[in-house]
Parts: C-alpha cells; sequence; structure tokens
C-alpha cells in the first residue's frame, strides 16, 4: 500500500507492507488524518524527542520508548478518523465493515503496545491503511462528518488540559497561544461552560480561530497585555500584595492559565505578569531547556501543571461533543491533501497564516 | 533599647529608638526569636530579595516591598515569642501584661502593614522589644514553653506546604532536604498522620533532626537514592511507562515529593527521577535562576506547586500542635545567643552539621 515515509529527514511517498490484522485487531483504510505539531518538530528533531521521551519514560516502554529507532522508517499521522475493512480473530463487540472509526492512537499487538504515528512497526494515518485495537476504537456517532471526526484526537488534548485545571464557575480563563492546543483549549473550556475565556495569538489567523472556536475575548499581545484585559474582568493585578493579604486572613479565587505555545521563555513571563495564587496549565510542548526564577514562583505560590495526552474517557467524551454539537469544527479544516502533497503540506504548515489544520486524505 | 541592626550587610549591636504602641498595637518584650535561613540570605543579599519581591508583589506593598529600603538599618527576627508589656489605645481582647503571646510577622500601622524582620520602621524580634498588633497575637497555651512556642512560625511553613499536597491516607511522602522548612514539613506530615515518611540528606546531624521529629525512613543521598527507597514502599518506578498505561486506561496514585532545598538544578533532578504523575511542592527557596526541561515535566504530567508562608489558621493550628504535644519540638533549639553573639550566630549557622536551630534571646 501507498504511505508518506520519514525516511532520512525527508517525507517520501513509498509503497508499504500490506497489513493483515491480528488477534483482536482491526484492519482500517484511513479516511483522513490531521497533521500536528509534533509531526512538524519529529520530522527534524526526531533523535531528540525520543531521548526525551526515554528520560521520561524509559527504555522499557511509554510513547517513543519501546526500542523505536529513529533512523528506520516511520509513518506519522495519529489524529485519525478510518473505516472498518477486515477484522482478526477475537472480534467481540459486533463492529461491521465500512463502519467509521476514531481510536486512541495506540495499537496492542502480541510484543506490546505501538503509538500510532511514532512506531518503525506499525504505519500510522498517512497511510492507505492501519491496524487498529478493537478494544480501542470508537464508532464515529451521529452521523459526525469524516474531516471532523478526524479532529478528536487533538481536541481531547485541550479536555484533558481543562480537566486538570482548577476551575470554577466564576473563573476568568487566560489561552496563551491560539494553535491547535490553544483552540482545544478554548473548545473545551466553553463546551463545559466556563468563562470568560481570553485568548492570545500574535498570529492574525490563529485570533480569527480563537474567535470562531468560543473565546470571549481575543487579543493580540503585540498590541494588548492579555494580563491586563484580564484585570479588567476582576481578576488580581499580579503585582497586588496578595501574600501579605492572605497572611492577614484574605482569600482571593484561583486564576487559571492555560500556556499553549511551547517555546522558552514562555513560562518565565507568565509567572512573572500572573497574579498570586495562579495555576499555569502547561500543554505547549517546549522541548528545549528553559529558565525559570523559583523565588518569583514561590513568592506568588504559582503552581506549573504540566498536563500531557489525555485518558480514554476523555477521547470518547470529545468525540460526542464534537458529534452533538457542543463543539462545533466544522470550520477548523482549512486544507486537504493526498499523500503526495505532505510533505509540501509540512512546509506550508511553518507559517501560522496558512492554515488552522490540514488533513491528510491517503485515498485522494 | 538594644537590637542587633543590620547596617552595610553587617550585623551590629546598638541602641535604636525606644517604642511607643499605637492605636490596636501592644508593645512586648522579646523572650526568645529564631534565627531564619532566609535571614542568612538577607544579610548579604537583601538588594536581591527586595527586588524580588517587588518583581512578585509590587512597590504597593507585599513582603518587604512597601517602601522597604535595604540600604537603611533594619532589625531582624520573625520567629518570636514575646511577653506583653504595654497597650495602645482601642484595646478589645481582654489580654492581660505579662501574657505570653506569639504572632505571624506583621504589624498594622497606621501607614500600612510592616512585615516584622525585614521593615526599616519596625523591628523585629533581634531587638528587646517589638510592636505587635493586638489582632494577631495568640496567647501561648497549655504552659508551652517559650522556647517552643517562637518555633510556631518555622513550623507553620510546614503545615502550609503539607496543606498544599494533594495527599491521601495511601501516600508515600518523600523530603528532599533536612534543614529547619524539610523538618518543619516532617513534623507536619506526621501530625497529620500521613506516612510512611522517607527525607533525605547529606548532614548526618539534618538526618538525625529528621528521625527525631518523626521521619520514617531517613536516608543519605550519597548513599543510597531516596526515590530507589521510595519504589520499595510501591511508589512507581520514575520510568515506568505509565502515561502509556494512562491512556489505555490506568490510573495511579499521586506521589508526592517536597523540595526542602532551595538550590539550582534540584527541580530538575526531581522532574528527572520522579514517577509520572508527581506533585513536587516547592517549599525551598531558590533565589537563583533555574533551569528546567519541560518536555519531561509534560511526559510526566508532573505538577509543581511552589509554596510561601502559611495562613493565619495554619499559624494557629500549629501553635496548637505545639501545646499539645502533636508535634515535639522539645529538642530543636541546639544553641541560643544574646544580643551580642548573634553575628557570630549566623557564621555558625552556615555549617549544616553546626546546629539545628540557634534562638536570640534580647534578655540573655
Amino acid at each position: 500500500m501507498r504511505a508518506v515515509v520519514r525516511r532520512n529527514k525527508k517525507l517520501v511517498c513509498d509503497e508499504v507492507a500490506d497489513l493483515t490484522p491480528g488477534p483482536g485487531q482491526i484492519l482500517v483504510r484511513t479516511l483522513a488524518c490531521g497533521i500536528c505539531g509534533s509531526d512538524l518538530h519529529a520530522l527534524h528533531h526526531m533523535e531528540h524527542m525520543i531521548e526525551t521521551s526515554r528520560r521520561a519514560n524509559g527504555d522499557d516502554g511509554g510513547a517513543m520508548g519501546g526500542g523505536f529507532d529513529p533512523r528506520a522508517d516511520t509513518v506519522f499521522g495519529h489524529e485519525f478518523c478510518a473505516e472498518i475493512l477486515d477484522f482478526g480473530a477475537g472480534m467481540s463487540r459486533g463492529l461491521k465493515a465500512g463502519a467509521r472509526v476514531v481510536s486512541v492512537p495506540a495499537t496492542m499487538t502480541e510484543s506490546g503496545v505501538e503509538l500510532l504515528g511514532y512506531s518503525n512497526r506499525l504505519p500510522g494515518g498517512f497511510a492507505e491503511r492501519m491496524l487498529l485495537s478493537e478494544a480501542l476504537v470508537l464508532e464515529v456517532p451521529n452521523g459526525l462528518p469524516t474531516d471532523q471526526a478526524a479532529l478528536t484526537e487533538p481536541f481531547a488534548v485541550g479536555a484533558h488540559a481543562v480537566a486538570k485545571a482548577r476551575l470554577d464557575k466564576t473563573s476568568v480563563c487566560l489561552v496563551i497561544g491560539c494553535g491547535p492546543v490553544g483552540l482545544a483549549v478554548i473548545a473545551a473550556l466553553k463546551a463545559k461552560g466556563h468563562g470568560p475565556v481570553i485568548a492570545s495569538d500574535y498570529s492574525p489567523r490563529r485570533r480569527a480561530a480563537a474567535e470562531m472556536l468560543g473565546a470571549d475575548v481575543v487579543i493580540d499581545p503585540a498590541q494588548e497585555s492579555p494580563h491586563a484585559r484580564w484585570q479588567a474582568y476582576g481578576v488580581p493585578t499580579a503585582r497586588a500584595a496578595q501574600n501579605m493579604a492572605r497572611m492577614m486572613g484574605q482569600t482571593f479565587g484561583q486564576p487559571v492559565v492555560f500556556e499553549c505555545v511551547g517555546a522558552p521563555g514562555v513560562l518565565q513571563a507568565l509567572i512573572e505578569a500572573s497574579p498570586a495564587g495562579s495555576q499555569i496549565v502547561v500543554a505547549g510542548v517546549c522541548m528545549e531547556t528553559d529558565k525559570i526564577e523559583p523565588a518569583i514562583a514561590i513568592t506568588k505560590e504559582i503552581e506549573l501543571t504540566f498536563v500531557f495526552g489525555y485518558s480514554p474517557e476523555e477521547f470518547a467524551a470529545t468525540l460526542r461533543q464534537l458529534s452533538e454539537g457542543v463543539i462545533d469544527v466544522s470550520r477548523v479544516v482549512t486544507g486537504k491533501v493526498g499523500l503526495s502533497e505532505v510533505a509540501e503540506a509540512f512546509v506550508t504548515l511553518g507559517d501560522p497564516e496558512a492554515h488552522v489544520k490540514i488533513l491528510v486524505e491517503p485515498g485522494r
């Protein structure tokens, strides 16, 4: 079958081995698969990503940890919607060929779990076909269009980040960065009834997307401080003497900031700009060493909550929210490409003005 | 009256202005006042501490923020027990002269709140007398000895750090660093019935103190990894593939580490050594810029909870626990000095083997 293969830090269209579903596995036809920021990073920096993942998860497994070789061929793609073609042995759930499904990007095999999109053994969604696990797939409900179902994975990331935030109904949330992660956070906040949500990004295109996904206030940080706007909603200023007030018995609600940029320096800037007692949910993936000043974070009693991925429940809940229109992602996909155009799409996505989300359609 | 004055980065014994209690204020005789690690740091680095505090709290007030001048005279001392001598106008609580009291180290004045020990306007506890606020003082209960009552403030720091930790009765807690902050955390953990508590310090003296305050396991990190010992109690290893497991639906309890060292590099070392899902409560005050690798913290979903100070309720609860023997601090004080010996005691405390806590007795 045809696939886009990462080989020598380039993406090439090539023939790869056909797939046969093993016990508990389903053979699917990939209908659509989003290009993720992690894929862009991994194209050039896979070695570093794997080293980081191994240091975090160990050689004994984990995301990208299980004997993954960055020099060997990889087929990216972990944000997919697919159609069931065939079944391996031991099927139990009564799924039918032709059904459209999504899945967390992990497939159980006899030698362990493979992370789809970051595996040498199984292809991800930039291939005509994939092997999924019957136990993990979810049928696409309510006639949700394929393009939108493929967005379940990136939007589940937002659901998880919001679940990790200590929010109440009075919280005024700040979302810093409106790339795919920031957009998913905005959507998840609004889906849970939180707000006002203040979103900030230097890119006009991304600000427009933030508005589309329900951000109540959208700010260009080159023009205005998002933290200053926060104060207009009654959130205490960064420079108010809250610790002293707390020691004297006053209490304050906890402001929450979502860091969705993932670049060095952003964390410390947020620690400095945020009021005492703030929780900073770190969803943007900064792959470089970063500098912080603990004394400032201590004096303000900042909480840095680093978040990653999602649970199967959050993934399933996100699919439901997309299918029921609680989260409207009908305008998130701004481009579609076939396998032969993926390499070019990776370049195009380097410009934040170009697109919100590009889907790869292997059958195109 | 006599006091130890910080002047030109030196401590000198000198006469300072006598005090008259204003409305709502109490004139007290300082019975005993502990020397804190912050005092040692402030002697040489006050300018940097104030700059940090102003950046965190603003010029409009806050700890050390309110017009405090590091070049002007300061009388340190914020861990005190004192005896009531006289009252200003407007007293309402029926406190009597001769009563022994403790207080959060803050005094309300007509021009705002002064942080005792870090003020140019009011002296801290390294002076024969102080002005306290009637509304904030607590009478020492149950005949608790003065030396032990003076430890309310540093032990309240531990109570606050533990209150910020998401612990349950099954939690195995790790306390890294057994200086005064670490000891207070150990005591607060045991007072709340948590355990086993594993404590780690390079200093034999500090390890002995940790044992004295109830640590269940005390480790020399030069000989053994505290994290390895943690695993013997069933806490998952740092390198287990927990994120993958979580994505597949497994759940884990949250391990909690208390960072009580406050030196650059410790945070990143703990991020690397701790299992996924760990909360690191940062109670040690690192005054330098520190480096972390966000990608590791993200992959492991680490939570960094920076903590500072305590609430009035935590302060009062700590005093109760000391007075009821829930926390036994009878052997924490290892030295006592008069005002003329304070400068020398600051030098002595540079060696972690020398002392656990030195009290200053201005009447000595």
